[in-house]
């Protein structure tokens, strides 16, 4: 019989949206919660929630950010970095955040940092957690992979040291985001509101039924790993892609790739295929913000995670 | 029996992508199409072929424009208006291109300009002209909705006169602009980027066989005509929208709306309904870049004109 883990009771939870300005749903989902809010009281939650946009300058003009991508700006040297007349917005941004939120680390931090992102790639409803992150995380995914039916659910795991966790959810004692597609940059499509909206109840229900007292069952999960990425074939002269995603890879998101498999067609219509040893599952295919990364999609291993019973200490 | 209509031989076509920065597709066509010019040379095409990248900057930076927006830039007025240290710089590159392509409205404008761009709206390739364009424009898209078989081809017609029309298209004697979506801003995809090669090769195609004298048999096509625009309904004080397109329209582009059916989706979860009398179809329906110009979709009465035979005059 698994073992069972008592873990101190939630007492506060912290949803964003809009750390990337054009990813439209988060950003109507936390005002949707900030007009719940305002309707019902504090009647509308058992728990302390803050909601917060997080990049609002960002979200004015519609782009992924202004001077610097936000969610890479959490690291512990960037939180602690002097600020002056030069320091791009994003890293002021982000240690007003840490402020608000955190710090990162400390005893004081928020609980829980649900994160809401958008991406083009066909991701369905995706959990991404530091695997250092405890068990907590892994019990809120489940509970989405069992609560949401209309679309995969799936979780994905990074294996960062906290000091170089880069992400706005880093700075809570359990840091969630919620990746969800595909949807276009610039669009709010009803269909992935609904399922971001969905995950977010989901979640707030849990932490309800979890600081019940009540015994939250272990089980197993299945986690992605990623190992790799992979960048699309380049001119070598202008840097730009000589190629798209095959047609037969596009929305093929956590399909699993074998040697030989098409990979990218180039413009002038050759086919280039999957060349690593090992079968890899493919993930953020296509994702319109990781051009300027260098990235074409990632390459991540399956692997299988026991979870144990846990309940809150409510003495 | 219909009219023979004889036309000037066709001297010169332009290629254009890029005209909004983020419109990944056209971009790479013409980048595919410099690449055959340099690999076949002059031999490539039988008519002189002008490839142009319309917005160099707001390509680079993967926006859609830097000041204003480009592809609203080609009226007389704006392509007359005097050039200073504080002209935006789309307006500046507007009258550069009229240079290059132009005059709009004389003798020495190109013959053909094809403009490529894409949506988020799901638009199959829908060819674009002003109504008082003429046969040449019409023959095209004939010849484009019996070639290309992958996805559906339509013909919208804009009912502006030649001094206010605004895109770049309008600069040349015969302006088509090919629309292809669906496709995120900031994404090419290979099935929308072949979909609009096929088209532009179509095009190039057809200019060959018009220019050998060859009788191009008229008929009768079915075209779609702007009557109105529907904004999104917002919030009073922020301006923010408080509904998605309804996921029952969402990707519907082109169907016939009829009163009472669903057209949006409140992120509360209530169904606004159709309530025009007068059925229409839905177009560009949640296009990325209409957010800001207040348009969730336009609405198009369908209208079937007749095309008479043509052919150049080859003496």
């Amino acid at each position: 019989m698994m073992e069972m883990i008592s873990l101190p009771v939630l007492r506060r939870v912290a949803i964003c949206g809009g750390t990337h300005g054009n990813e439209m749903s988060g950003i109507y989902v936390v005002l949707e919660l900030e007009r719940q809010q305002k309707e019902k009281g504090d009647a509308a939650w058992s728990i302390p929630l803050t909601t917060v946009l997080s990049n609002p300058r960002a979200i004015e003009e519609c782009r992924r950010y202004m001077d610097k991508d936000l969610n890479r700006c959490f690291t512990s040297a960037l939180l602690r970095s002097p600020i002056t007349s030069d320091t791009p917005y994003e890293i002021q941004r982000a240690q007003q955040l840490n402020s608000l939120l955190g710090p990162k680390g400390s005893e004081d931090a928020v609980d829980i940092i649900c994160d809401l992102h958008n991406t083009t790639a066909n991701m369905g409803l995706t959990v991404i957690s530091y695997s250092w992150s405890n068990w907590i995380c892994l019990q809120i995914f489940k509970h989405l992979q069992a609560k949401i039916t209309d679309v995969p659910v799936r979780l994905l795991l990074i294996n960062v040291p906290p000091g170089e966790a880069y992400s706005l959810e880093s700075v809570a004692k359990y840091g969630i985001s919620l990746e969800v597609g595909p949807q276009p940059q610039g669009v709010v499509r009803s269909d992935i509101f609904n399922f971001m909206k969905q995950g977010v109840d989901a979640i707030l229900d849990w932490t309800e039924t979890f600081n019940s007292g009540k015994v939250i069952e272990g089980g197993e999960v299945e986690a992605y790993l990623i190992q790799k990425s992979i960048d699309y074939p380049r001119d070598p002269k202008t840097g730009k892609p000589t190629a798209a995603i095959h047609p037969q890879l596009q929305d093929q998101d956590f399909c699993l790739l074998q040697r030989g498999d098409p990979v990218f067609l180039t413009f002038s219509g050759e086919t280039l295929s999957y060349e690593e040893e090992e079968p890899l599952h493919p993930l953020f295919i296509n994702e319109a913000a990781y051009y300027e990364k260098g990235i074409a999609f990632h390459l991540a291993r399956k692997k299988t995670l026991s979870v144990p019973s846990i309940r809150a200490k409510t003495d």
